[in-house]
């Protein structure tokens, strides 16, 4: 499990008081960019052989301005071409939000998606385990 | 269904070249902005009975700076205290996401869920059809 | 004049229940687009020959979610090779934001400023009348 | 001086492959932070008697996702009822960005701007050296 620490920002709040629902999105990829960093140069993104197929995020309590927030990222369903990036959001010791993002191993020449190679693939599965 | 147009705005574009995936989350709370208005007056937001618990996005294809979007929304799986906010973004004649929220009519003073009032299904229902 | 007529979105508010300060950055790039279009083409926007030097907003009055706003766009000292992109926000029949864009004409080549080419000078200038 | 160190995130970056400049109005606000919690509970941020009237960003160096940015925080111009809050960013050894916000002290019960309590101008100069 990779686990990185975020101040939330007052932008990042809305009209109701809290962290507005749509910047969770936003924290996760910043949590899976572990993952990113597996695959490509930061200095050069556009080269990275993975595609987001879908986002999930469950909302499950209350996110607060004011105080740091945990976000713990691993690696599950981890398949021939595909794999599952799981997150959570944990925030004054309870889990606030969960979240799940399908990554597509893609061949940027074919335009296809393509078998994960080994190297990335053991990468990956150093980063399976959930504690 | 709900149709709202979107112009992209330069920064949500990322290094990849494209609209960014996080923004998409960010469009299509925007689009829900036509349910929220049948359940709370927008200068007074915090007294919205309305609790998002849950969104998916599925990416179908690249989103591209300089064309106009469209948003449609919809009502689906319209419940006892729930319902789900189905989505799709159009761009250029082709669906490029889709996307679903479950929201969940919430009691503030109990701090639980509570059964839609008819009125509001009402509201709920005539938004129900697709095309 | 340029004019850009946008709807605030409820992600922009903050937890003062207004719009956040920070998104009106964002707004007036999303007006400048009318000056982006005139040096480059929104496919392939790294090509563009202008940088951003410097940004000024002074903030004259809340702005609030739920009502349009129209975002008006102008040049003003168009100079050899800079000028200003002047902007207000307007809400509700007030200006409730001001800002000024300084951008530079740039050669990617020689990584130096440049003088404004003459289209490109007949084009700005065709923007400098406010009203 | 107040020193924060930020994580780029992959969604600030744009088209042209650097951190969009508008983020960086986002990050200095987040640097004024420690001066936020001089003024307000971050519990109650509406209760919080500063308005911020005016900020200014010289963008001077592009600034690229992949490695931390420090946003330096330091008062200036310490008046009667308002003050400057100065900043810069710093990536990889060079000042990339430099900024500065306008902060009005201000007395909602009356709506207008008032004189800085001397416990707060106390804290603000606590904060005017800049290394």
């Amino acid at each position: 499990m990779h686990s990185l620490t975020l101040v939330p920002r007052f932008y990042e709040t809305d009209a109701f008081g809290h962290i507005n629902n749509t910047v969770v999105a936003g924290w996760f990829e910043t949590g899976r960019a572990t993952v990113f960093e597996m695959f490509a140069d930061p200095d050069d993104p556009k080269t990275m052989p993975l595609i987001l197929a879908r986002i999930e995020v469950d909302f499950v309590a209350q996110i607060y301005y004011g105080t740091d927030v945990e976000i713990r990222t691993w690696i599950d369903s981890l398949g021939n071409s595909s794999f599952h990036v799981c997150q959570e959001a944990w925030q004054n010791g309870a889990c606030v939000a969960r979240g799940r993002a399908v990554q597509v191993y893609f061949d940027h020449a074919t335009q296809r998606s393509a078998p994960l190679p080994p190297d990335k693939r053991a990468k990956l599965e150093s980063l399976t385990v959930k504690h």
